[in-house]
């Protein structure tokens, strides 16, 4: 018989190839890409302040403009030894030059297309081997000039993988074994299923590259177009990737990237032994990307929304009360959140009962145990339910609406009339869910 | 060799189990639930309107106030044979006769908690066994009465299967055969891989009531805490559940419920000969749901955010323009969307070529095909990365102002220095991605 009562009875997941896995960041590449954003360079540091405190190891950004190397120096300039910048170039010697260029960075992604319409259409190469050709080529202009390097294989999950990408990535890796294989699933068609057809499985092309062809440093970077970002980059570290590229708040191109927070929290709540990561900033660095980027965030948004620990509803609300563990997945302060209880159409007593006591303290300041039935407290229901049944009523109780009830019914009227409403009780109390 | 350059060319998916899967909404209920909301009975038939439109073939919601009895009579005085609406009730007679003083119900869920947090200290129930037998005499007179039922197994990814849950669910199978056990992830604990142990694994589970257990009619019901809302209903559709319930966008207790327009393009885009949904209403429906009940939409929302089919970076730009199948994940009258090009930081040539000639047909009635190395085109790239440069600019440009700029370098000056702005040029152009 298995008991799980609090968080710490529940088991942890070991990921089948170890928990040696990092995270890499692009919301100052892909992030910064996404259409009607513009950050500016003091943005940049801020979010490169987050990431430093969380602990992420690595970034990439573009070298392309004054702006992109102006932040880069405001970066180094704060000194830290993560996460470490890295650059980001097509694949020609020009591209890389630039990267090259700009002092203190050691590693380069190079973008190597690998899909046909990438191939024939948007570069107007005439034939696989052409785009091979020049990968290669860059590459090799890489690593003669002492960079480390990525290969950023885009659109992956829509390309010939057997036929072209998987030699292509053999070659890459005798050019330099020590090159990371970004998996780009660029327009999110990856599937984090085992036994998918190709292109699109995740764990098929995870399992091709590390066990056929052995590359040391596999990395997935997958788009959400059909919801499974997150899913991929965790099926690719199942499968033996070491890397996950990924967007704060998954901000990114179209649908945007797999989302870091939600990474975050999976690695270090679910993964045994897991701890490296430092959760403590991630709502506020939510609000900052909301309030300085402009970036909206839904109250529903997984790990950082306003409605990740807020609860309403009867059943939901009596359960946090008792046990917090019942209704949430984690304590809030891992993440720097705040549970927070609302009154609204959907709430039962147990909720208002909580909300009148904690106002009753904080005027008196001192507890007082109101009873479940204690006619005040059903007075207060009923008028907040009257409000709710004429229909017109479109938001939550606030905090001073309680306020004026409990004033209403617990201080200038206390021998109210506990009859007077009693046929509104009928209707909702104990049975609103 | 393979070769995907259309959407036509790639290959669709088989489901291990066949294409005969469904979708149930929970919008109206566990939707109506979410914090911070309130949904007014003409919201909920707007709603009830739309789901219709696509094509969605369950939806449930409460009965127990005027609210919502009134809004159910508002969704059946419709006519339609779909949606078909069914209720939800806790595992008491009372619950369930409310549902049944509704004409017109004929199914019905209810809600059996299976976690000890849920049995213990929600509940205040002293043993699994009472908690069983609250269930099953529920689920007996819901049988009696004549109501289909569903088994709503509430935070099953956190409970004990083997040892209780499971067996309890032989003897719901007893009692009512043609039960749909649904697998409640009530805190998103579930895991959509194979061979994850106890209790999270989704195809684990989903197996299980299947194969050993018989289970004719399985359904998720997939919450997003960390993220893998969507995964896990796909993950039992690919296991063998021929149910997912889902929101709208998501919304729900928390970070909320897995997204149906996700499901729905999964679907609809990915498996073979799967035709049944009508999407083209999603973008309008997502629209409703900001405007009226203040679901705030991210521009990088999957499907149906704003920006789902906007370009803007010079690579994606560049290459959407040529065909727009090597960055858009499915055409966007699909889902009743438009595409979008936009001029921002990181555009490049190509799209601000594209968006002048626009211009120029929308102000002249004629097609001009502007050089890439036009310097009157160059004069105005150069005038907007200057905007940008400075680091003041912080939103895109919009079409005023190319209008704006067409004007100034176009028409009225169209013999412009052609050397004055050589090196502002150096800067950006062709090597902004």
């Amino acid at each position: 018989m298995k008991t799980y009562r609090d968080y710490d009875d529940l088991p942890k997941i070991e990921l089948p190839y170890g928990k040696e896995v990092s995270i890499s960041d692009s919301t100052l590449r892909d992030g910064a890409q996404m259409p009607g954003i513009v950050m500016r360079s003091k943005h940049k540091v801020q979010i490169y302040e987050y990431l430093h405190m969380i602990g992420i190891e690595k970034l990439e950004t573009f070298v392309y403009n004054e702006r992109d190397r102006k932040a880069i120096k405001l970066m180094q300039d704060k000194g830290y030894e993560f996460p470490e910048i890295t650059g980001w170039a097509r694949a020609n010697p020009a591209d890389i030059d630039m990267v090259l260029n700009v002092d203190g960075i050691e590693e380069t992604g190079i973008l190597m297309s690998v899909s046909d319409p990438h191939i024939y259409d948007k570069m107007k190469l005439p034939t696989r081997e052409a785009a091979q050709e020049k990968y290669l080529n860059a590459l090799q202009y890489a690593v003669d000039h002492g960079l480390r390097t990525r290969a950023h294989i885009e659109d992956m999950t829509r390309a010939d993988n057997y036929d072209f990408v998987f030699p292509l990535v053999e070659k890459i890796l005798e050019i330099d074994p020590d090159c990371t294989i970004r998996i780009c699933d660029t327009i999110g068609y990856g599937i984090p299923f085992m036994n998918v057809d190709e292109p699109y499985g995740i764990p098929t092309i995870v399992k091709y590259l590390k066990n056929e062809l052995g590359a040391k440093n596999i990395e997935t970077h997958c788009h959400d177009d059909f919801g499974l970002a997150v899913a991929n980059s965790l099926a690719g570290y199942w499968h033996g990737a070491n890397w996950s590229n990924v967007t704060y708040l998954g901000i990114g191109e179209r649908a945007g990237n797999a989302e870091m927070e939600k990474l975050l929290v999976f690695l270090k709540r679910r993964i045994k032994g897991f701890e490296k990561y430092d959760l403590s900033c991630l709502v506020e660095f939510a609000k900052f990307m909301e309030k300085e980027i402009g970036i909206r965030i839904p109250r529903n948004k997984s790990v950082v929304g306003q409605n990740v620990f807020a609860h309403e509803s009867g059943i939901h609300t009596a359960g946090v009360i008792k046990n917090p563990f019942t209704y949430e997945p984690y304590p809030p302060e891992i993440v720097g959140g705040q549970r927070n209880f609302l009154i609204g159409d959907s709430s039962g007593i147990e909720v208002l009962k909580f909300k009148v006591q904690e106002t009753l303290k904080e005027m008196m300041d001192v507890h007082i145990e109101v009873d479940k039935n204690d006619k005040r407290l059903r007075n207060i229901q009923a008028d907040i339910q009257r409000l709710f049944n004429e229909d017109e009523r479109v938001s939550c109780i606030s905090d001073e609406e309680i306020r004026a009830y409990v004033k209403k019914y617990f201080m200038f009227n206390p021998i109210v009339d506990q009859e007077l409403h009693r046929r509104e009780d009928d209707e909702s109390p104990d049975n609103t869910i």
